[in-house]
Protein backbone atom coordinates (compact mmCIF):
# COMPACT_ATOMS: atom_id res chain seq x y z
CA UNK A 1 0.00 0.00 0.00
CA UNK A 2 1.33 3.46 -0.65
CA UNK A 3 -0.26 5.49 2.34
CA UNK A 4 1.67 4.42 5.60
CA UNK A 5 -0.10 3.18 8.49
CA UNK A 6 -0.57 4.42 11.37
CA UNK A 7 1.51 3.31 14.44
CA UNK A 8 -1.56 2.70 16.19
CA UNK A 9 -3.23 0.72 13.91
CA UNK A 10 -4.39 -1.73 16.53
CA UNK A 11 -6.44 0.95 18.16
CA UNK A 12 -8.13 1.95 15.14
CA UNK A 13 -9.65 -1.38 14.42
CA UNK A 14 -10.71 -1.99 17.67
CA UNK A 15 -12.56 1.14 17.55
CA UNK A 16 -14.10 0.10 14.47
CA UNK A 17 -15.05 -3.70 15.51
CA UNK A 18 -16.78 -1.59 18.90
CA UNK A 19 -19.11 0.18 16.75
CA UNK A 20 -20.69 -3.07 15.60
CA UNK A 21 -23.44 -3.77 17.45
CA UNK A 22 -24.62 -7.66 15.90
CA UNK A 23 -20.58 -8.94 17.01
CA UNK A 24 -21.55 -7.90 20.16
CA UNK A 25 -25.19 -9.11 19.84
CA UNK A 26 -23.51 -12.94 19.43
CA UNK A 27 -20.72 -11.92 22.44
CA UNK A 28 -17.75 -12.25 20.00
CA UNK A 29 -14.48 -10.61 20.81
CA UNK A 30 -11.62 -9.20 18.21
CA UNK A 31 -8.31 -10.04 19.41
CA UNK A 32 -4.39 -10.77 18.65
CA UNK A 33 -4.21 -7.75 16.06
CA UNK A 34 -0.96 -7.79 14.00
CA UNK A 35 -0.44 -6.43 10.69
CA UNK A 36 -2.28 -8.56 8.37
CA UNK A 37 -3.87 -10.56 11.48
CA UNK A 38 -6.25 -10.43 13.56
CA UNK A 39 -8.84 -13.23 15.40
CA UNK A 40 -12.22 -12.68 16.32
CA UNK A 41 -13.34 -15.14 19.00
CA UNK A 42 -17.12 -16.36 20.68
CA UNK A 43 -17.52 -18.33 23.40
CA UNK A 44 -20.50 -21.35 23.09
CA UNK A 45 -23.24 -20.11 24.28
CA UNK A 46 -26.92 -21.46 24.03
CA UNK A 47 -27.97 -18.21 21.90
CA UNK A 48 -25.76 -19.20 19.27
CA UNK A 49 -26.54 -22.77 18.97
CA UNK A 50 -28.41 -24.45 16.22
CA UNK A 51 -30.66 -27.81 16.73
CA UNK A 52 -27.80 -30.00 17.91
CA UNK A 53 -26.22 -27.73 20.17
CA UNK A 54 -22.93 -27.21 18.06
CA UNK A 55 -22.67 -23.48 17.23
CA UNK A 56 -24.51 -22.51 14.31
CA UNK A 57 -23.16 -21.94 10.92
CA UNK A 58 -24.00 -18.22 10.12
CA UNK A 59 -22.29 -17.67 13.60
CA UNK A 60 -19.15 -19.45 11.72
CA UNK A 61 -19.53 -17.53 8.49
CA UNK A 62 -19.60 -13.98 10.66
CA UNK A 63 -17.05 -14.42 12.74
CA UNK A 64 -14.68 -15.93 9.03
CA UNK A 65 -16.31 -12.70 7.40
CA UNK A 66 -15.22 -10.42 10.46
CA UNK A 67 -12.14 -11.81 10.82
CA UNK A 68 -10.75 -11.65 7.42
CA UNK A 69 -11.89 -7.92 6.66
CA UNK A 70 -10.76 -6.85 10.18
CA UNK A 71 -7.17 -8.59 8.88
CA UNK A 72 -7.65 -6.23 5.80
CA UNK A 73 -8.33 -3.14 7.64
CA UNK A 74 -4.63 -3.30 9.63
CA UNK A 75 -3.26 -3.09 5.99
CA UNK A 76 -5.30 -0.10 4.57
CA UNK A 77 -4.60 3.51 5.79
CA UNK A 78 -6.69 5.02 8.69
CA UNK A 79 -9.01 7.39 6.17
CA UNK A 80 -10.10 4.87 4.36
CA UNK A 81 -13.18 1.83 4.66
CA UNK A 82 -13.24 -1.71 3.54
CA UNK A 83 -16.16 -3.82 2.62
CA UNK A 84 -16.79 -7.53 2.03
CA UNK A 85 -17.28 -7.73 -2.18
CA UNK A 86 -17.33 -11.38 -1.61
CA UNK A 87 -16.56 -14.24 0.17
CA UNK A 88 -16.51 -18.10 0.18
CA UNK A 89 -16.42 -20.68 2.91
CA UNK A 90 -16.33 -24.12 3.35
CA UNK A 91 -17.29 -26.17 6.58
CA UNK A 92 -15.13 -28.77 7.10
CA UNK A 93 -16.09 -30.36 10.63
CA UNK A 94 -19.27 -29.00 12.97
CA UNK A 95 -18.39 -26.57 15.24
CA UNK A 96 -18.08 -28.06 18.39
CA UNK A 97 -16.10 -27.01 21.70
CA UNK A 98 -16.24 -24.15 24.03
CA UNK A 99 -15.33 -21.43 21.78
CA UNK A 100 -14.63 -20.95 17.94
CA UNK A 101 -11.56 -19.05 16.58
CA UNK A 102 -11.42 -17.38 13.44
CA UNK A 103 -8.38 -16.62 12.56
CA UNK A 104 -8.52 -13.61 9.41
CA UNK A 105 -4.98 -13.02 7.17
CA UNK A 106 -4.16 -11.61 4.54
CA UNK A 107 -3.19 -13.21 0.86
CA UNK A 108 -2.38 -10.15 -1.33
CA UNK A 109 -3.33 -6.44 -0.56
CA UNK A 110 -3.61 -4.29 -3.66
CA UNK A 111 -4.82 -0.83 -3.89
CA UNK A 112 -8.37 -1.39 -4.11
CA UNK A 113 -8.53 -4.82 -3.88
CA UNK A 114 -7.53 -6.97 -0.93
CA UNK A 115 -7.86 -10.55 -0.53
CA UNK A 116 -7.76 -12.37 2.37
CA UNK A 117 -8.25 -15.50 4.10
CA UNK A 118 -9.50 -17.14 7.62
CA UNK A 119 -9.52 -20.58 8.92
CA UNK A 120 -12.23 -21.03 11.90
CA UNK A 121 -11.13 -23.24 14.67
CA UNK A 122 -13.44 -25.03 17.52
CA UNK A 123 -11.44 -25.17 21.17
CA UNK A 124 -12.52 -28.43 22.77
CA UNK A 125 -10.17 -29.31 26.11
CA UNK A 126 -7.63 -26.99 24.56
CA UNK A 127 -7.26 -28.81 21.11
CA UNK A 128 -8.06 -26.97 18.16
CA UNK A 129 -10.12 -28.64 15.17
CA UNK A 130 -10.59 -27.05 12.07
CA UNK A 131 -14.30 -26.39 11.25
CA UNK A 132 -14.44 -24.14 8.50
CA UNK A 133 -12.40 -22.52 5.34
CA UNK A 134 -12.68 -18.53 3.90
CA UNK A 135 -11.52 -17.57 0.82
CA UNK A 136 -12.68 -13.64 0.31
CA UNK A 137 -12.64 -10.71 -1.69
CA UNK A 138 -12.26 -7.04 0.22
CA UNK A 139 -12.67 -3.06 -1.46
CA UNK A 140 -10.84 -0.45 -0.40
CA UNK A 141 -12.57 2.94 -0.50
CA UNK A 142 -10.68 5.90 -0.08
CA UNK A 143 -11.05 8.65 1.43
CA UNK A 144 -9.50 11.05 -1.40
CA UNK A 145 -11.81 9.12 -4.03
CA UNK A 146 -15.30 9.82 -4.87
CA UNK A 147 -17.74 7.08 -3.62
CA UNK A 148 -17.39 4.32 -6.32
CA UNK A 149 -21.57 3.66 -6.70
CA UNK B 1 -35.17 -37.23 -5.93
CA UNK B 2 -36.57 -40.90 -5.08
CA UNK B 3 -37.82 -40.82 -1.68
CA UNK B 4 -41.08 -39.07 -1.94
CA UNK B 5 -41.63 -36.21 0.08
CA UNK B 6 -44.51 -35.36 2.96
CA UNK B 7 -47.55 -33.91 1.74
CA UNK B 8 -46.62 -32.08 5.44
CA UNK B 9 -43.25 -31.05 4.54
CA UNK B 10 -43.77 -27.33 5.65
CA UNK B 11 -44.57 -28.55 8.99
CA UNK B 12 -41.31 -30.54 8.82
CA UNK B 13 -39.13 -28.09 7.86
CA UNK B 14 -40.77 -25.22 10.29
CA UNK B 15 -39.99 -27.80 13.19
CA UNK B 16 -36.43 -27.71 11.97
CA UNK B 17 -36.29 -24.16 11.71
CA UNK B 18 -37.39 -23.11 15.29
CA UNK B 19 -34.91 -25.54 16.85
CA UNK B 20 -32.09 -22.57 15.58
CA UNK B 21 -31.71 -20.83 18.73
CA UNK B 22 -28.86 -18.41 16.54
CA UNK B 23 -31.41 -17.38 14.17
CA UNK B 24 -34.05 -17.11 17.04
CA UNK B 25 -31.46 -14.68 18.75
CA UNK B 26 -31.08 -12.02 15.21
CA UNK B 27 -35.17 -12.50 15.07
CA UNK B 28 -35.36 -14.12 11.77
CA UNK B 29 -37.94 -15.67 10.56
CA UNK B 30 -38.79 -18.74 8.24
CA UNK B 31 -41.60 -18.17 5.52
CA UNK B 32 -43.32 -18.52 2.27
CA UNK B 33 -42.62 -22.60 2.44
CA UNK B 34 -42.50 -24.06 -1.11
CA UNK B 35 -41.03 -27.29 -2.43
CA UNK B 36 -37.92 -25.95 -3.94
CA UNK B 37 -37.90 -22.30 -2.30
CA UNK B 38 -38.52 -20.65 0.90
CA UNK B 39 -37.86 -17.21 2.47
CA UNK B 40 -36.04 -16.16 5.67
CA UNK B 41 -36.57 -11.76 6.84
CA UNK B 42 -35.45 -10.50 9.56
CA UNK B 43 -36.54 -6.76 11.07
CA UNK B 44 -34.14 -3.81 11.08
CA UNK B 45 -33.39 -3.63 14.70
CA UNK B 46 -30.26 -2.09 16.49
CA UNK B 47 -28.73 -5.52 17.62
CA UNK B 48 -27.79 -6.32 13.95
CA UNK B 49 -26.75 -3.33 12.81
CA UNK B 50 -22.85 -2.33 12.15
CA UNK B 51 -21.53 0.49 12.34
CA UNK B 52 -23.18 2.92 9.69
CA UNK B 53 -26.79 1.84 10.76
CA UNK B 54 -27.39 -0.82 7.68
CA UNK B 55 -27.75 -4.32 8.80
CA UNK B 56 -24.54 -6.20 9.67
CA UNK B 57 -23.15 -8.06 6.65
CA UNK B 58 -22.53 -11.26 9.11
CA UNK B 59 -26.61 -11.50 9.31
CA UNK B 60 -26.98 -11.19 5.47
CA UNK B 61 -25.11 -14.16 5.55
CA UNK B 62 -26.80 -16.09 8.19
CA UNK B 63 -30.12 -15.30 6.42
CA UNK B 64 -28.77 -16.68 2.76
CA UNK B 65 -27.17 -19.50 3.80
CA UNK B 66 -30.16 -20.15 5.83
CA UNK B 67 -32.78 -19.65 3.31
CA UNK B 68 -30.91 -21.65 0.84
CA UNK B 69 -30.22 -24.66 3.31
CA UNK B 70 -34.06 -25.00 4.24
CA UNK B 71 -34.92 -24.67 0.38
CA UNK B 72 -33.17 -27.66 0.08
CA UNK B 73 -34.98 -29.26 3.13
CA UNK B 74 -38.10 -29.03 1.54
CA UNK B 75 -37.37 -31.25 -1.83
CA UNK B 76 -35.04 -33.92 1.12
CA UNK B 77 -37.17 -36.92 2.41
CA UNK B 78 -37.86 -36.05 6.41
CA UNK B 79 -35.73 -38.84 7.65
CA UNK B 80 -32.59 -37.25 5.90
CA UNK B 81 -30.77 -34.22 7.55
CA UNK B 82 -29.31 -31.58 5.06
CA UNK B 83 -25.85 -29.79 5.79
CA UNK B 84 -24.12 -26.82 4.25
CA UNK B 85 -21.13 -27.58 2.17
CA UNK B 86 -20.04 -24.39 1.10
CA UNK B 87 -21.92 -20.83 0.01
CA UNK B 88 -20.29 -18.37 -1.77
CA UNK B 89 -21.70 -14.59 -1.12
CA UNK B 90 -21.67 -11.41 -2.83
CA UNK B 91 -22.61 -8.32 -1.78
CA UNK B 92 -23.56 -5.82 -4.35
CA UNK B 93 -25.68 -2.77 -2.37
CA UNK B 94 -25.85 -1.75 1.58
CA UNK B 95 -28.24 -3.81 3.39
CA UNK B 96 -30.90 -0.69 3.53
CA UNK B 97 -34.35 -0.69 4.72
CA UNK B 98 -37.02 -1.56 7.35
CA UNK B 99 -36.05 -5.05 6.72
CA UNK B 100 -34.48 -8.16 4.57
CA UNK B 101 -35.88 -11.13 2.71
CA UNK B 102 -33.46 -13.63 1.40
CA UNK B 103 -34.93 -15.81 -0.87
CA UNK B 104 -33.48 -19.29 -0.87
CA UNK B 105 -33.99 -21.79 -3.96
CA UNK B 106 -33.14 -25.04 -5.20
CA UNK B 107 -30.60 -25.11 -8.70
CA UNK B 108 -30.63 -28.69 -8.78
CA UNK B 109 -31.12 -31.34 -6.40
CA UNK B 110 -28.72 -34.78 -6.99
CA UNK B 111 -29.44 -37.76 -4.45
CA UNK B 112 -25.97 -36.55 -2.59
CA UNK B 113 -25.69 -32.93 -3.20
CA UNK B 114 -28.29 -30.19 -3.91
CA UNK B 115 -27.12 -26.97 -5.23
CA UNK B 116 -29.14 -23.90 -4.40
CA UNK B 117 -28.99 -20.08 -4.62
CA UNK B 118 -30.56 -16.85 -2.42
CA UNK B 119 -31.15 -13.99 -3.04
CA UNK B 120 -31.21 -10.96 -0.17
CA UNK B 121 -33.33 -8.14 -0.51
CA UNK B 122 -33.80 -5.24 1.21
CA UNK B 123 -36.98 -3.63 2.04
CA UNK B 124 -37.68 -0.09 2.23
CA UNK B 125 -41.04 1.81 1.87
CA UNK B 126 -42.49 -1.45 0.06
CA UNK B 127 -39.16 -1.13 -2.50
CA UNK B 128 -37.37 -4.18 -2.72
CA UNK B 129 -33.48 -3.52 -3.82
CA UNK B 130 -30.90 -6.58 -4.18
CA UNK B 131 -28.49 -6.22 -1.70
CA UNK B 132 -26.79 -9.79 -1.80
CA UNK B 133 -26.48 -13.31 -4.26
CA UNK B 134 -25.73 -16.61 -2.76
CA UNK B 135 -24.53 -19.73 -4.69
CA UNK B 136 -24.63 -22.43 -2.22
CA UNK B 137 -23.98 -26.53 -1.91
CA UNK B 138 -25.54 -28.68 0.23
CA UNK B 139 -25.22 -32.68 1.56
CA UNK B 140 -27.77 -34.65 2.29
CA UNK B 141 -26.86 -37.47 4.76
CA UNK B 142 -29.81 -39.98 4.30
CA UNK B 143 -30.80 -41.92 7.24
CA UNK B 144 -30.54 -45.37 5.35
CA UNK B 145 -26.70 -44.84 4.56
CA UNK B 146 -23.70 -45.09 7.65
CA UNK B 147 -22.42 -41.25 8.98
CA UNK B 148 -20.09 -40.13 6.03
CA UNK B 149 -17.28 -39.16 8.25
CA UNK C 1 -22.66 3.45 -15.70
CA UNK C 2 -21.80 6.99 -16.05
CA UNK C 3 -20.36 7.24 -19.32
CA UNK C 4 -22.82 6.19 -23.17
CA UNK C 5 -21.95 3.43 -24.28
CA UNK C 6 -20.91 2.97 -27.85
CA UNK C 7 -23.67 1.81 -30.31
CA UNK C 8 -21.55 -0.38 -31.77
CA UNK C 9 -20.38 -2.06 -28.23
CA UNK C 10 -21.07 -5.49 -30.26
CA UNK C 11 -18.38 -4.77 -32.59
CA UNK C 12 -16.07 -3.61 -29.65
CA UNK C 13 -16.94 -6.95 -27.79
CA UNK C 14 -16.22 -9.02 -31.10
CA UNK C 15 -12.74 -7.50 -31.44
CA UNK C 16 -11.66 -8.02 -27.44
CA UNK C 17 -13.33 -11.68 -28.23
CA UNK C 18 -11.00 -12.51 -31.37
CA UNK C 19 -7.48 -11.15 -30.08
CA UNK C 20 -7.78 -14.55 -27.23
CA UNK C 21 -5.97 -17.13 -28.75
CA UNK C 22 -6.83 -19.44 -25.74
CA UNK C 23 -10.53 -19.33 -26.92
CA UNK C 24 -9.68 -19.97 -30.18
CA UNK C 25 -7.63 -22.77 -29.33
CA UNK C 26 -10.46 -24.71 -27.73
CA UNK C 27 -12.58 -23.46 -30.88
CA UNK C 28 -15.31 -21.32 -28.82
CA UNK C 29 -17.22 -18.52 -29.95
CA UNK C 30 -18.66 -15.42 -28.69
CA UNK C 31 -22.61 -15.35 -29.82
CA UNK C 32 -26.09 -13.66 -29.18
CA UNK C 33 -24.38 -10.16 -27.93
CA UNK C 34 -27.10 -7.99 -26.02
CA UNK C 35 -26.37 -5.65 -23.70
CA UNK C 36 -25.70 -7.09 -20.69
CA UNK C 37 -25.67 -10.58 -21.71
CA UNK C 38 -23.62 -12.78 -23.88
CA UNK C 39 -22.87 -16.37 -24.98
CA UNK C 40 -20.05 -18.64 -25.81
CA UNK C 41 -20.47 -21.43 -27.80
CA UNK C 42 -18.22 -24.39 -27.65
CA UNK C 43 -18.45 -27.87 -30.00
CA UNK C 44 -17.96 -31.19 -28.78
CA UNK C 45 -14.33 -32.37 -30.13
CA UNK C 46 -11.68 -35.03 -29.31
CA UNK C 47 -8.89 -32.02 -27.90
CA UNK C 48 -10.91 -31.09 -24.94
CA UNK C 49 -12.52 -34.49 -23.44
CA UNK C 50 -11.35 -35.69 -20.57
CA UNK C 51 -11.20 -39.47 -19.49
CA UNK C 52 -14.59 -40.31 -19.83
CA UNK C 53 -15.02 -38.51 -23.16
CA UNK C 54 -17.13 -35.57 -21.25
CA UNK C 55 -15.91 -31.98 -22.27
CA UNK C 56 -13.04 -31.12 -19.60
CA UNK C 57 -14.52 -29.58 -16.72
CA UNK C 58 -11.63 -26.74 -17.25
CA UNK C 59 -13.20 -26.55 -20.82
CA UNK C 60 -16.73 -25.77 -19.04
CA UNK C 61 -14.76 -22.76 -16.43
CA UNK C 62 -13.09 -21.05 -19.27
CA UNK C 63 -15.90 -20.41 -20.91
CA UNK C 64 -18.14 -19.98 -18.20
CA UNK C 65 -15.76 -16.90 -16.96
CA UNK C 66 -15.23 -15.85 -20.38
CA UNK C 67 -19.15 -15.27 -21.12
CA UNK C 68 -19.65 -13.58 -17.93
CA UNK C 69 -16.64 -11.09 -18.17
CA UNK C 70 -18.24 -10.18 -21.89
CA UNK C 71 -21.39 -9.67 -20.48
CA UNK C 72 -20.29 -7.29 -18.47
CA UNK C 73 -18.27 -5.39 -20.98
CA UNK C 74 -21.43 -5.07 -23.12
CA UNK C 75 -22.00 -2.84 -20.10
CA UNK C 76 -18.81 -0.77 -20.06
CA UNK C 77 -17.36 1.97 -22.07
CA UNK C 78 -15.52 1.02 -24.52
CA UNK C 79 -12.34 3.17 -23.44
CA UNK C 80 -12.53 0.62 -19.83
CA UNK C 81 -11.02 -2.43 -19.61
CA UNK C 82 -13.06 -5.45 -17.73
CA UNK C 83 -10.99 -8.15 -15.29
CA UNK C 84 -12.34 -11.05 -13.83
CA UNK C 85 -11.75 -10.42 -9.69
CA UNK C 86 -12.80 -14.32 -9.08
CA UNK C 87 -15.08 -16.49 -9.70
CA UNK C 88 -17.02 -19.55 -8.38
CA UNK C 89 -18.36 -22.39 -10.27
CA UNK C 90 -21.01 -25.39 -9.56
CA UNK C 91 -20.83 -28.27 -11.51
CA UNK C 92 -23.83 -29.80 -11.68
CA UNK C 93 -24.22 -32.47 -14.43
CA UNK C 94 -21.85 -33.79 -17.26
CA UNK C 95 -20.77 -31.84 -20.11
CA UNK C 96 -22.26 -34.19 -22.31
CA UNK C 97 -23.96 -33.46 -25.91
CA UNK C 98 -22.70 -32.14 -28.90
CA UNK C 99 -22.02 -28.44 -27.67
CA UNK C 100 -21.51 -26.38 -24.67
CA UNK C 101 -23.22 -23.32 -24.69
CA UNK C 102 -22.47 -20.92 -21.49
CA UNK C 103 -24.93 -17.98 -20.74
CA UNK C 104 -23.16 -15.13 -19.69
CA UNK C 105 -25.49 -12.31 -17.80
CA UNK C 106 -24.73 -8.97 -15.53
CA UNK C 107 -26.33 -8.82 -12.04
CA UNK C 108 -25.62 -6.01 -11.04
CA UNK C 109 -23.13 -3.28 -12.48
CA UNK C 110 -21.33 -0.66 -10.22
CA UNK C 111 -19.21 2.22 -11.09
CA UNK C 112 -15.94 -0.28 -10.55
CA UNK C 113 -17.18 -3.95 -9.84
CA UNK C 114 -19.86 -6.00 -11.88
CA UNK C 115 -21.01 -9.09 -10.57
CA UNK C 116 -22.41 -11.53 -13.23
CA UNK C 117 -23.30 -15.21 -13.60
CA UNK C 118 -23.24 -17.78 -16.29
CA UNK C 119 -24.86 -21.15 -16.95
CA UNK C 120 -23.64 -23.81 -18.84
CA UNK C 121 -25.83 -26.35 -21.01
CA UNK C 122 -24.84 -29.49 -22.73
CA UNK C 123 -26.83 -29.63 -25.90
CA UNK C 124 -27.85 -33.22 -26.93
CA UNK C 125 -29.86 -33.89 -29.64
CA UNK C 126 -31.55 -30.73 -29.56
CA UNK C 127 -32.17 -30.63 -25.56
CA UNK C 128 -30.47 -28.99 -23.19
CA UNK C 129 -29.21 -29.92 -19.75
CA UNK C 130 -27.64 -27.62 -17.20
CA UNK C 131 -24.35 -28.45 -16.09
CA UNK C 132 -22.80 -25.27 -14.10
CA UNK C 133 -23.80 -22.35 -12.71
CA UNK C 134 -21.14 -19.57 -11.93
CA UNK C 135 -21.39 -16.44 -9.89
CA UNK C 136 -18.37 -13.48 -10.59
CA UNK C 137 -16.90 -10.56 -9.84
CA UNK C 138 -15.74 -8.37 -12.70
CA UNK C 139 -13.53 -4.96 -11.63
CA UNK C 140 -13.92 -2.02 -14.33
CA UNK C 141 -10.61 -0.57 -15.11
CA UNK C 142 -11.58 3.14 -16.60
CA UNK C 143 -9.55 5.06 -18.80
CA UNK C 144 -9.40 8.02 -16.84
CA UNK C 145 -8.21 6.91 -13.32
CA UNK C 146 -4.17 5.77 -12.57
CA UNK C 147 -3.79 1.92 -12.60
CA UNK C 148 -5.27 0.51 -9.73
CA UNK C 149 -2.39 -2.02 -8.74
CA UNK D 1 -9.51 -42.40 4.70
CA UNK D 2 -10.16 -45.93 5.51
CA UNK D 3 -8.69 -47.62 2.36
CA UNK D 4 -5.28 -47.85 2.13
CA UNK D 5 -3.64 -46.38 -0.78
CA UNK D 6 -2.23 -48.75 -2.80
CA UNK D 7 1.96 -47.87 -2.60
CA UNK D 8 2.03 -46.96 -6.43
CA UNK D 9 -0.85 -44.17 -5.98
CA UNK D 10 2.23 -41.66 -8.14
CA UNK D 11 1.60 -44.26 -11.63
CA UNK D 12 -1.89 -44.44 -10.51
CA UNK D 13 -2.46 -40.78 -10.82
CA UNK D 14 -0.09 -40.13 -14.11
CA UNK D 15 -2.04 -42.97 -15.59
CA UNK D 16 -5.33 -40.92 -14.95
CA UNK D 17 -4.19 -37.65 -15.60
CA UNK D 18 -2.69 -38.96 -19.24
CA UNK D 19 -6.43 -39.88 -20.16
CA UNK D 20 -7.16 -35.99 -20.08
CA UNK D 21 -7.00 -35.03 -23.94
CA UNK D 22 -7.53 -31.05 -22.78
CA UNK D 23 -4.76 -31.27 -20.47
CA UNK D 24 -2.67 -32.13 -23.48
CA UNK D 25 -4.21 -29.65 -25.60
CA UNK D 26 -2.61 -27.02 -23.23
CA UNK D 27 0.50 -28.72 -22.47
CA UNK D 28 -0.29 -28.73 -19.12
CA UNK D 29 1.84 -31.31 -17.16
CA UNK D 30 1.19 -33.10 -14.17
CA UNK D 31 4.56 -33.26 -11.76
CA UNK D 32 5.91 -33.36 -8.05
CA UNK D 33 3.45 -35.91 -6.83
CA UNK D 34 3.28 -36.33 -2.73
CA UNK D 35 0.81 -37.91 -0.93
CA UNK D 36 -2.01 -35.20 -0.70
CA UNK D 37 0.23 -32.51 -3.03
CA UNK D 38 0.87 -32.34 -6.86
CA UNK D 39 2.20 -29.64 -9.11
CA UNK D 40 0.21 -28.71 -12.69
CA UNK D 41 3.04 -27.16 -14.64
CA UNK D 42 2.17 -25.30 -18.05
CA UNK D 43 4.58 -23.18 -20.47
CA UNK D 44 3.74 -19.75 -22.02
CA UNK D 45 3.23 -20.43 -25.42
CA UNK D 46 1.26 -18.56 -27.69
CA UNK D 47 -1.41 -20.72 -28.26
CA UNK D 48 -2.63 -20.17 -24.47
CA UNK D 49 -2.67 -16.56 -24.51
CA UNK D 50 -5.18 -13.72 -23.85
CA UNK D 51 -5.05 -10.13 -25.63
CA UNK D 52 -2.27 -8.14 -23.54
CA UNK D 53 0.40 -11.52 -24.39
CA UNK D 54 -0.33 -13.47 -20.87
CA UNK D 55 -1.43 -16.62 -20.09
CA UNK D 56 -5.10 -16.67 -20.27
CA UNK D 57 -7.15 -16.72 -17.13
CA UNK D 58 -8.90 -19.84 -18.16
CA UNK D 59 -5.92 -21.67 -18.36
CA UNK D 60 -5.05 -20.76 -14.97
CA UNK D 61 -8.95 -21.67 -13.85
CA UNK D 62 -8.32 -25.03 -15.77
CA UNK D 63 -4.66 -25.99 -14.20
CA UNK D 64 -5.85 -25.04 -10.27
CA UNK D 65 -8.84 -27.29 -10.51
CA UNK D 66 -7.09 -30.11 -12.21
CA UNK D 67 -3.92 -29.86 -9.36
CA UNK D 68 -6.07 -29.80 -6.38
CA UNK D 69 -8.00 -32.59 -7.95
CA UNK D 70 -5.35 -34.77 -8.83
CA UNK D 71 -4.48 -33.61 -4.91
CA UNK D 72 -7.40 -35.29 -3.63
CA UNK D 73 -6.99 -38.19 -5.63
CA UNK D 74 -3.58 -38.53 -4.16
CA UNK D 75 -5.74 -39.76 -0.91
CA UNK D 76 -8.38 -41.53 -2.67
CA UNK D 77 -8.79 -45.70 -3.43
CA UNK D 78 -7.49 -46.09 -6.34
CA UNK D 79 -10.78 -48.41 -7.48
CA UNK D 80 -13.14 -45.09 -6.37
CA UNK D 81 -12.93 -41.43 -8.49
CA UNK D 82 -12.88 -38.10 -7.50
CA UNK D 83 -15.22 -35.21 -9.09
CA UNK D 84 -14.91 -31.30 -8.75
CA UNK D 85 -18.06 -30.03 -7.32
CA UNK D 86 -17.04 -26.33 -7.25
CA UNK D 87 -14.10 -24.05 -6.87
CA UNK D 88 -13.39 -20.73 -6.19
CA UNK D 89 -10.51 -19.07 -7.81
CA UNK D 90 -9.38 -15.25 -7.32
CA UNK D 91 -7.03 -13.75 -9.59
CA UNK D 92 -3.96 -11.39 -7.87
CA UNK D 93 -2.07 -10.49 -10.33
CA UNK D 94 -1.60 -10.93 -13.63
CA UNK D 95 -0.26 -14.46 -15.35
CA UNK D 96 3.45 -13.36 -16.62
CA UNK D 97 6.56 -15.46 -16.97
CA UNK D 98 7.84 -18.27 -18.62
CA UNK D 99 5.06 -20.50 -17.27
CA UNK D 100 2.89 -21.00 -14.48
CA UNK D 101 2.55 -23.65 -11.62
CA UNK D 102 -0.30 -24.16 -9.86
CA UNK D 103 0.19 -26.35 -6.48
CA UNK D 104 -2.48 -28.17 -5.73
CA UNK D 105 -3.01 -29.46 -1.94
CA UNK D 106 -5.66 -31.02 0.47
CA UNK D 107 -7.01 -29.05 3.05
CA UNK D 108 -8.83 -31.95 4.89
CA UNK D 109 -10.26 -34.97 3.35
CA UNK D 110 -13.72 -36.86 4.50
CA UNK D 111 -14.67 -40.09 3.71
CA UNK D 112 -17.07 -38.79 1.01
CA UNK D 113 -15.90 -34.60 0.40
CA UNK D 114 -12.41 -33.45 0.52
CA UNK D 115 -11.79 -29.76 0.77
CA UNK D 116 -8.53 -28.72 -1.28
CA UNK D 117 -6.54 -25.64 -2.05
CA UNK D 118 -4.77 -24.87 -5.05
CA UNK D 119 -1.83 -21.45 -5.63
CA UNK D 120 -1.10 -20.54 -9.16
CA UNK D 121 2.52 -19.18 -9.46
CA UNK D 122 3.71 -17.41 -12.98
CA UNK D 123 7.67 -17.69 -13.18
CA UNK D 124 9.23 -15.38 -14.77
CA UNK D 125 13.57 -15.46 -14.85
CA UNK D 126 13.55 -18.03 -11.78
CA UNK D 127 11.11 -15.76 -9.25
CA UNK D 128 7.54 -16.90 -8.34
CA UNK D 129 4.22 -14.41 -8.10
CA UNK D 130 1.53 -15.35 -6.80
CA UNK D 131 -1.07 -14.76 -9.51
CA UNK D 132 -4.23 -16.79 -8.09
CA UNK D 133 -5.62 -18.79 -5.20
CA UNK D 134 -8.38 -21.18 -5.40
CA UNK D 135 -10.60 -23.04 -2.70
CA UNK D 136 -12.52 -26.70 -4.01
CA UNK D 137 -14.88 -29.33 -3.08
CA UNK D 138 -14.10 -32.81 -4.59
CA UNK D 139 -16.73 -35.51 -3.73
CA UNK D 140 -15.66 -39.59 -4.08
CA UNK D 141 -17.18 -41.97 -5.51
CA UNK D 142 -16.63 -45.27 -3.84
CA UNK D 143 -16.46 -48.25 -5.97
CA UNK D 144 -18.59 -49.92 -3.74
CA UNK D 145 -21.23 -47.69 -3.62
CA UNK D 146 -24.01 -47.26 -6.35
CA UNK D 147 -23.53 -44.42 -8.46
CA UNK D 148 -25.04 -41.32 -7.12
CA UNK D 149 -27.44 -39.45 -9.38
Amino acid sequence: MNTPLSPDFPAHVVANYDKLNAMRLIKATLTNIEEGAVEVHVPHWDGIEQQHGYIHGGIVGMIADTAAGFAAMTVTPADASVLTVEYKLNFVAPSKGEKLIARGAVIRAGQTLIVTKADVYGIAAGVETLCAVMQQTIIVKHASTAPHE
